[in-house]
């Protein structure tokens, strides 16, 4: 594999460790992610809003804390952008859409109270597709102006795989934090489906919005995420993320699930050629694959991930009805991206949402018997690196069927194709995101 | 059983008929609708708000479409009053609350909006108590102001009880449709958890918010709910509610069983004989009644309908955290009332909450168990009349157990104590929204 020019990435957990000793502190810290930003941020467009004063303010407060050696959380002093889907009780949350246009919210997003509370540093708000669906923001990749930073998560990665900050938050509803994570170079954890509450997030399809975490480092992002959904809860009815506050041991997967799903026929042979190099790795180093090639079940398996793709679309227009139809019926604006997903959802009847959920809950079922089968499933996070497109922000074909069936994912950056990032998919069982944590990071440092 | 000196309700469905022949108009049966509120909001104070202006305008449009035969729904031209944590696009949503002090939301809630569509008149909002959890709003009861009319949907049962609208939209997360549609001589249907939308209502608890429709006959009762399921969708990963958009006919239950959970005790001697009257009659018509004083395993399970509440607890006040918390760290004041479920709330770990929703579920399926055993649930829907009360809106005793398991419920204003009303609450099972009707319009005819 060549290597990507990788921009140097801006982890958080070895500052952290210096803040207790004295070596290093919260707003040295916060000072040098400024620095990053003011360099490079005006070709990037990352970032809709900043509240520096108040972001330098938390800074010194923790400071403090760490000074007396009494820091919060895990993230304490973690500066941190926000998708700007997200409500932030300090700052607009626009949206990307003239709906929200000055839209100020009377309380922080489930997420990002858990991090305040944690005192992290909520840094700014970053751009967004129109509400996380529709047309694409101002920001480009950090790798190559000229192409995509992927989206909708599209400034919290690009701000990430930047250095700008060691964490972003973001959603995936079909491939919104897996795809964006591979074309920044950042890692990325969908948690499992309700593992996090999705309060005061903009909804986009509610069965299968998920709140991530894209992240400069696998140890940092699992933080972040655990945090989150340890202090701002699970969605209703959910349980947390299992597994504890530090990122779990590596565990050597005994055996892993190979899956081409939709994205396999439309990669580039040196994206090919690149995980194929990965996947020989792993066979040298012990891990037993199994291959759709010669494992018919398993190809049967990745048949029904693509397959699951139809009565999705069914779920996800007809849950987008509201609010956009609302909007729409209230006199807003909404792009034709949108208007085409509801245009769709007016031959969803009642009687096709529920037969489709069935669909979706007999995929996911399938899905599920495999836990005794294999540790994890692993794939490409995308088909390639990053277009050369801003309007375009690239396939879904190899995320979104986690994103339905709402197991947990995982995108290691490890591969690299003429200079630009590509990332492996680590994709695990529902509920067990501890195990997914564990197998990913032995295939990281590995 | 004693009469109850019942206001004149004003059931839509019968207008309904003669606008289709010209007999009477929506905006006739509006005027009446303002004549009522007119002459007795004074007192009762059931609306927060008015849109006249709008209501004619849309009774005028609806008209024009009976004139031509083509009303959009079953609910076309229907008043409404909408509760006021329910987001209104031309109305302020206030909630109760300083926090929501003139917010104007962007869109109609999913329910508002879907009666929109089916050309229903949104007349106004109606009194919440604070976030339909905390401290009471002004609405007295139409039966006697000195007297609660119970909450949270304070104002649209009064409303509808005093004969201002035909329908009131309300939420029940404990009791708050059951009990005030009890206290206000009104019809009301909870149904299944799920079975409506919840998009733009403000949460209480993720779990247990039910939205509900209160009406003056159980026909109109039906008809609405079921259009605002069938148009503005389930919640997400919810089946809608079962049956068409007519009331299902009215099929005698075979077999009833009672319940008594923890109201009966709190029950005053002549709610118990007004109840058992009625019971005596059922068994009089051929209705076998199993009693939990004769039947070991029916008092097994009525006891765990009470158990149940103690984890409940745990689920409402975890899940509350968020946005009220959030509400408190970004400066709002909120009641004590509130603020002491979030003083629980910090007890209560990621790990009780998930052995919580544990011991919730298994309660659940000690219920649908009895799917088999019998036709319907009976009890009281609350532990007497109104009580002579304004701060606290009456007991929750006989409401929050199928709150907590989500299976749906129906009030029937069919007794009376001292010329006050008291409502017969008869129960079924998740998903059997229709069945349920059946058996409850059997006993509303009786």
């Amino acid at each position: 594999m060549s290597e990507a020019k990788l921009n140097k990435l801006k982890p958080f957990s070895g500052p952290r460790a210096d803040f207790l000793d004295g070596g290093d502190t919260p707003r040295a810290f916060l000072e040098r992610c400024l620095e990053v930003i003011e360099a490079r941020d005006g070709e990037v467009r990352a970032f809709v809003t900043l509240n520096i004063d108040l972001a330098r303010a938390a800074a010194d407060e923790s400071a403090k804390r760490y000074g007396g050696n009494r820091p919060l959380s895990l993230v304490d002093g973690c500066p941190i952008g926000v998708k700007d889907i997200i409500d932030t009780a300090d700052m607009a949350t626009e949206m990307n859409s003239k709906v929200r246009e000055g839209h100020r919210p009377k309380a922080d997003a489930a997420c990002v109270h858990a991090l305040r509370r944690g005192g992290a540093i909520i840094l700014g708000k970053t751009v967004t597709t129109e509400f996380a669906c529709g047309v694409s923001g101002p920001t480009t990749n950090p790798y190559d102006a000229a192409r995509t930073p992927g989206g909708s998560s599209s400034g919290s990665a690009a701000s990430v795989g930047a250095g700008m900050v060691p964490i972003g938050l973001g959603t995936q509803t079909a491939g919104s934090l897996i795809r964006p994570a591979s074309y920044n170079g950042t890692y990325a954890i969908k948690p499992s489906f309700g593992a996090i509450n999705l309060g005061g997030v903009h909804p986009v399809c509610g069965t299968r919005d998920h709140l991530g975490v894209l992240g400069a480092s696998l140890e940092d992002t699992w933080r972040a995420a655990h945090h989150i959904s340890a202090m701002g809860g699970s969605a209703p009815g959910h349980r947390g993320m299992a597994g504890g506050a530090e990122l779990p041991a590596a565990r050597k997967p005994r055996r892993l699930a190979l899956l081409r799903l939709g994205g396999w026929q439309e990669t580039d042979e040196k994206s090919r050629a690149a995980f194929n190099a990965l996947m020989e790795s792993l066979r040298a180093a012990g891990v037993e694959l199994l291959d759709p090639e010669s494992d018919q079940d398993l190809a049967a398996l990745d048949a029904a991930a693509v397959d699951v793709e139809t009565p999705a679309r069914d779920i996800m227009c007809y849950e987008m009805r509201w609010p956009f139809q609302a909007y729409l019926d209230a006199g807003h604006k909404l792009s034709e991206t949108i208007t085409g997903y509801l245009d769709h959802a007016k031959e969803v009847t009642p009687a096709m949402y529920a037969e489709a959920l069935t669909r979706r809950d007999e995929a996911r079922a399938r899905f599920a018997a495999y836990a005794s089968e294999v540790d994890a499933f692993v794939t490409l996070s995308s088909s390639g690196p990053a277009p050369l497109d801003h309007a375009f922000t690239g396939s879904r074909a190899f995320q979104t069927a986690w994103s339905v069936i709402g197991f947990p994912a995982i995108n290691l950056p490890l591969l690299a194709v003429d200079g630009l990032p590509l990332g492996v998919q680590v994709m695990g069982f529902d509920g067990a995101d501890d195990d997914l944590a564990a197998a990913a990071r032995w295939i990281d440092e590995l």
